[in-house]
């Protein structure tokens, strides 16, 4: 399926669950929208952090189509949203374009499925796309730059990896600067101050099997977590795996074109 | 001298000319200083043309000193300043701490200093530096990105090089993408709508020889220029080529380090 067929299907209600899986060559995307009074704070925040922070694009205030989808509405072609004010979720609404307002900015931040596809491409299994799952993601004790409003601690996400391809999984990772990067860490999750692996924050736990490490990357989540954590006015996001869907490849998207 | 040196002669008004060829080997930085209303308008214009606005450091509202030079206050430590309203030039100043708001947002932006350090070790000769003038500087027709009330062309500065070296030049400087990376034109200036290649916007004309190629890079007045177009209430800047010295090694950012 091509994404603006999905794009199109979602605005019309055809397509109301999570976009794991669908137009696996193409770029999905975190989004954030925050009143333009703390976007500032927020661009910074994405700057100083980009391993967890990996901006796609910046809607101006009002804007809603992205460059990257053409004809596309943010408002409207996303599954699922979830409304929080000061940092409570009250809200969750298939679509946003009623009560939109003009001074709404929005981030479009990388998300792992791009990532993913680069670590399967290069032959590491991973165990939770193969069980159909969500990945199991940590809040840690690794501090993120603060920037205004923003601050707290690196979300990571975390998946089990055969002893023998923990450094291939690195090396593969480590040429995309631009998405995650990488790994934060590798082994001992005590260490970055996760007290029981069992019990992730956010996604599912899929057990780590003898001959297996754990290995965690900057996650994503980190900036909407922060954003709660700060307790603005009013912030809308994706709900968790019901991403926005770009015409952009993969590929071209991690070679910087 | 070192950097730290420097600022304090500075800050005391026992050095109040330009800063060329002062502390060779430390990163010397732009400054541009807005209302934080403008901030989120100009940080974005800066990410979206990365090539004319290498961002060194942004300071957050009302904060005045560098982490890139230690004790530094950027409201003292510059030899001479512009303070600009409403896109007009009203006055220059030796320091700003009076006067100074708490909402200000400070910008530092790379400088050609630290682009040239690299040119002069790679071989290869800039005339202004020997004849001790400023580059010569054009607007273009090239365009920028806009970003809220900011848009504009860019700023090129030339450098007129000699036939055989010209590969080498752009190899050097596109080694360093942070900084203005590979040259954005090279050869005939009418092709990027400068009209008389003897009469700079900014900056002293140098001459272009027979047996040399005149090789036009994007140029950090750019953000500035852009910034005047745009007409905010207040702007303050740094005085052409008084700029603030960091403790940073020009070698250690361009490496990233």
């Amino acid at each position: 399926m091509l994404p603006s067929d999905l794009r199109n299907n979602i605005r019309r209600g055809d397509h109301n669950t999570h976009t794991s899986g669908v137009c696996q060559h193409y770029v999905q995307a975190n989004l954030v929208v925050i009143p333009k009074e703390y976007a500032f704070d927020f661009l910074l925040f994405t700057i100083r952090n980009p391993k967890s922070c990996p901006i796609i694009e910046v809607l101006e205030a009002g804007q809603f189509e992205s460059k990257y989808a053409e004809g596309s509405d943010i408002r409207t072609d996303i599954p699922l949203y979830h409304v929080y004010e000061h940092g409570q979720l009250t809200d969750k609404k298939h679509r946003i374009d009623d009560g939109w307002k003009d001074d709404f900015v929005s981030f479009l931040i990388g998300c792992s499925f791009t990532f993913e596809s680069q670590l399967i491409k290069g032959g590491i299994p991973l165990r939770h796309i193969e069980e159909n799952k969500n990945v199991a993601m940590y809040k840690t004790s690794i501090p993120t730059e603060k920037a205004g409003v923003f601050e707290g601690s690196t979300v990571v996400s975390m998946r089990p990896v055969p002893d023998a391809l923990v450094q291939k999984a690195a090396d593969i990772t480590s040429l995309f600067p631009e998405m995650h990067g990488a790994p934060l860490h590798v082994g001992d999750p005590g260490e970055i101050g996760i007290d029981d692996i069992t019990q992730p924050d956010f996604g599912d736990f899929v057990g780590i099997k003898d001959g297996e490490t754990p290995m965690f990357w900057a996650c994503g989540v980190t900036p909407q977590a922060v954003a709660l954590q700060a307790k603005i006015p009013y912030m809308i996001t994706h709900a968790p795996g019901h991403m926005f869907v770009t015409d952009w490849k993969n590929d071209e998207y991690l070679n910087g074109k």
